[in-house]
């Protein structure tokens, strides 16, 4: 007889009673709050065309490198999950993947995708019993029947969610034709865009060439040229802006930034297009190119977002196979006190320029980050990042960072996900680890209790709103 | 209608009842005991010519860069806050820059900061209502009230805060007059001074040239050749024995030792003061300069502190408008293992040196500081040091350096402060620590409640005295 | 009057009434498990002579660094406590160095010696007072008498202890003779051997002449020629698993690999070979010879353990005077992303590859070790390890790596310990800090409770046997 499926309401909060009583009251403020999801990787087409999904194996496992990674880890085959591989989709039956998944579930006891799972199958499809081998086919025909509804077509759930606003990331050479069709809908969804020109900026990415070549038909410029390459750039970003963008986003494999005068940029350049760059040219060139869209954001108004540390494609065969995005990105060490000096040096105190930190080293923040945004006033820090979006990622974040930088110059949670299903979830797990947080700093009495309900607040509505200028980047910039 | 403000009497303390109850048990056996303040950074002419302050701004928030760095963080002008800059004194009123910090104290929520201010208003003043813009005028007026009396001259608050030994710290190159005139007074209250050497040691401090240039005055030695350079070093630290000093410090970059030829140091030497130095030499040189200390302690007793990590004046345009010491300054990885071992191959078993290492980057607490501390007889380890001066900072040291270093290599509190009024403060937040962490391995049964008490006061009391050698050092280096 | 000695039933389970009860009930399920312990480094010859020890002072002192080094510490010499040096046995009485331990006792307060010595001395010596310098005696005269009785006996006390598994480690070079002798007695306990080639493998080592020539030796094969030399290792490999080895065990400065064509090989070795190598070539060969480890393993089904990152003999003047082992090992930061990569390039996608990865550097643990564990199907996360084998340690690894790679990518419980009374007392705290941990996540609501049955028991008992192949390699690397 399979076990029940019941997340506890007060699941996360702190075991102790007189703590938990507090943290409770905390979660009650802003437990139904809308969710503001400013930074993640959902499909803009699901709500352009708001047609239904398929099933749970295509829908939530086949695109989730945090659940197949797992399994892989522990011998399960990507291609009998249901992954697609270089040479096109997998040839398994997705009922089957599905079992597989079910019989290797255990193996996410005590993560994250553990917890953000049960709350979909038990919040999103009202599932009562949990996921085992003996319940796999159950929870198949069940998820499947649902996803036939139209309750469930993208558009309903974003609604349920109570999500107001929703970034989806696009490249600087790609188009914008499914937000622009969602505009054209009249659907009252929020769905923005977000500025990615990693593919354009970053020689060593594989679709470097082809992207560079988009960029300038999409833009009419000459991007083989400096000044071309800059003008695509102006371009594209009002483009963005226009489809709702009110950030860009930099994912590098560090966090170093450059400012070289003039003549030695353009030769730079020259290297980068005229294919002649070295490993030090490509990590120069993106380098510079953190500080030339600082400049441009000191221009439009867009908040900047850098994601450094990730070394990507770890696993040498498995890219070959599979491709980029397969769970085989591994953190490194990152520097940020040196790496970012250049530009902080050029734009450090420039009121209307704001820069959001993520990182995946968490020995930097105590000792980089929260110094460097508790000083910098164009810097802020971006919530616990992808292998730290966890509980106990995000407490640590919380007391590493809060003694030095403060809580208000932290940006409230983003989810970062693909997953659109777990969305309520995700957040759901920030505000019930922040909750724990502050109900401990009022339980030692650190902060007084009415001073923790307005802080509960500001972390998951007030300063996502602020830092991502959702109401403006005027208004911001001027405060 | 303004909260009141009222420090807990339980704060800080484990929010768990059995675990509470025997902090508190802990904390009232050290609550009361002297405060040994062994290194900070308080005015000697304070003491010396025991003048009434004259406003809380001026006072509390002008010289605490603790303070202004978090308001410059979020857009606030260091001039408005009173801020002194290359110009000269600001123009802001004092009145006007406490009314802009009372605004903006919530930023300081869930901070350090936050606790010890209030712990000054609440104790030292006997405010009862919390500062936020509604009490800004209030509370500018009953500090500027108590400071213009006599019971808030600073000898007074010596007195009353209990201080058993307060030490400055003083450059190689400067007078001691204000310790003179402390002793010249008559006046009872324990103020020493510390040889810090650092503007003539490294070649990088803005003030090398004529701080090197006064050396040579005060000593009367040819201090631009060696032999007259290390004269000069013995002459003025016997100057500051003389005045109390039983420590010297050293801030450097990194932790950096060297232990090179004499035909190699001498030329290294008359690089550096031929004023044809690399960055490389310069580093090098206070390398070797460390060792050179430590040769120099081990004939007359002085403990050497090492604060490496420290990037300083990071902010480019912040240094030239407003100088050193403006809350831009960031702490970088730093590596003891092998940055240490020329000094350590060197003088690493004598038995009368004795080296107080402190860091910036808690990943070398327990794989490092521990293992270093926990093994060489001549190295003990310092106090959470500036932005982990802090109750989580606190209670990560413990964590991270007991089980492999004990209670027994560590040496009590640094308050390291500027800011005296908030000297009683910081030392209680630290002995509330302690006093949690002991009581969390009395109450998991790691470490008997007697045991916890006589820990808890040697980690407040007995350690301090002995490491910095307060009872004299031949009786320390013959133990 | 002394204290009484009483190691509490609940110790290191969480204060928290309702998670202690929790904790409770699964400590209860664990607690008399049998003792796997696949990685340590007793002495083989106390199993097969199975003669008595003698006293206090020379089986528990003089031989355990965790103990004399805290001392030396503290200005003890190593000399008084019985240690030997280089000139050979200290001339100290073991009383009196037991009186000297005795009156130190008190500076392993929060130290995990502390808690399993106290262990050893209450369950295994009976003794109901603690240690301190009026007990000194009593503990020497009781432990003294009790060794010479047959209870006492190495294989008695293996036998008490419930040890269904001991693994020793012996070098490459080292004949495996203790061990016949244990399988020819007829005694049953399992008391296998770990092949450690690392005086054979690291031209830096002070064995490796000596050790190469033995190797030659032990093996027939010219071990100055490459192939020769690789035969040996394979002669010795097969040896080693006669001996009942399922793994081998490499302690490297660095976690480097490297995959160098053939003929680059082949020069490299010849340099090594010949002695003309640099320090860079020492590093390089270490690398290389990982790689060629993990293709043998993938021939003959062994298990690699690395355990990278001590900087061995730090202390100069203590490694002439005292030899290796003398506590003066000092941690390093460790890479493992770029480290690892060459020979995760050449086998991370070997289904019969299985490498277990310690290390020293708990930065590492959420950034690298996770992410890759929790991804490549041959890596494995060993536990928290030397100076982090401790209740906070544990509490770490824990902490930081089950969000990414969960249970099921660790390996269990390593004592990793040369001394055999301290077996019981070690894998009691590791299971005791493991029901902490796994009560927090129930009571958390974030673990079902039969789940955290379920993963007590594995993390106790079954991961091991399945990471260590201790039913069979084949088994594992079919499953």
């Amino acid at each position: 007889m399979p076990s029940p499926l019941f997340p506890d309401p007060d699941r996360l909060l702190p075991a102790d009673p007189g703590t938990r009583s507090i943290a409770r009251a905390l979660y009650a403020g802003v437990q139904d709050l809308p969710i503001v999801s400013p930074h993640g990787h959902t499909d803009p087409a699901w709500f352009a065309t708001d047609a239904p999904w398929t099933n749970p194996a295509e829908l939530l496992l086949a695109p989730d490198h945090y659940l197949f990674r797992m399994l892989y880890s522990q011998g399960v085959s990507l291609e009998a999950l249901g992954v697609a591989s270089r040479k096109g989709p997998s040839k398994a039956d997705p009922r089957a993947a599905w079992r597989l998944f079910a019989d290797h579930y255990y193996l996410f006891r005590g993560t994250p995708s553990r917890m953000w799972l049960d709350h979909v199958f038990a919040d999103v499809f009202g599932i009562d019993v949990a996921l085992e081998a003996a319940t796999a086919d159950l929870y198949f025909d069940a998820i499947t029947e649902k996803l036939a509804t139209p309750a469930f077509r993208p558009r309903a759930l974003f609604d349920r969610f109570n999500i107001e606003l929703l970034a989806t990331t696009e490249g600087a050479h790609e188009e914008l034709n499914h937000h622009a069709a969602i505009r054209r809908s009249g659907w009252s969804g929020r769905v923005v865009t977000t500025y990615r020109p990693d593919a354009v900026i970053d020689p060593e990415h594989e679709e470097f060439a082809a992207a560079l070549s988009r960029f300038g038909d999409l833009t009419g410029e000459d991007v083989m040229r400096w000044s071309g390459y800059m003008a695509a750039h102006r371009k594209r970003r009002a483009d963005f802006r226009a489809a709702g963008a009110t950030a860009t986003d930099h994912g590098h494999p560090t966090a170093l930034t450059a400012d070289l005068p003039q003549a030695e940029k353009e030769a730079l350049f020259a290297r980068i297009v005229g294919d002649s760059w070295s490993p030090d040219d490509a990590e120069l060139f993106r380098a510079q190119m953190l500080t030339e869209m600082a400049a441009l954001s000191i221009e439009d108004g867009m908040v900047m977002q850098i994601h450094p540390g990730a070394l990507r494609n770890h696993n040498r065969w498995l890219h070959g196979a599979y491709g980029r995005d397969k769970g085989a990105d591994v953190p490194s060490r990152t520097d940020y006190v040196r790496a970012l000096k250049p530009l902080l040096d050029r734009f450090g105190n420039e009121p209307s320029l704001s820069i959001i930190l993520f990182t995946l080293d968490e020995s930097a923040y105590a000792r980089e980050l929260a110094p460097l945004a508790g000083h910098y006033p164009c810097l802020k820090l971006g919530p616990a990042w992808w292998f730290h979006d966890s509980p106990e990622g995000m407490r640590r974040f919380r007391e590493m960072t809060t003694e030095t930088a403060g809580f208000y110059n932290s940006v409230g949670f983003n989810d970062d996900t693909r997953a659109f299903l777990s969305i309520p979830a995700r957040h759901d797990v920030a505000r019930r680890v922040d909750c724990a947080f502050l109900a401990r700093l009022v339980a030692e009495h650190r902060l007084g209790e009415d001073d923790a309900h307005e802080v509960a607040r500001d972390l998951t509505y007030g300063l996502v709103r602020r830092a991502y200028r959702l109401d403006g980047a005027k208004a911001e910039a001027a405060a």
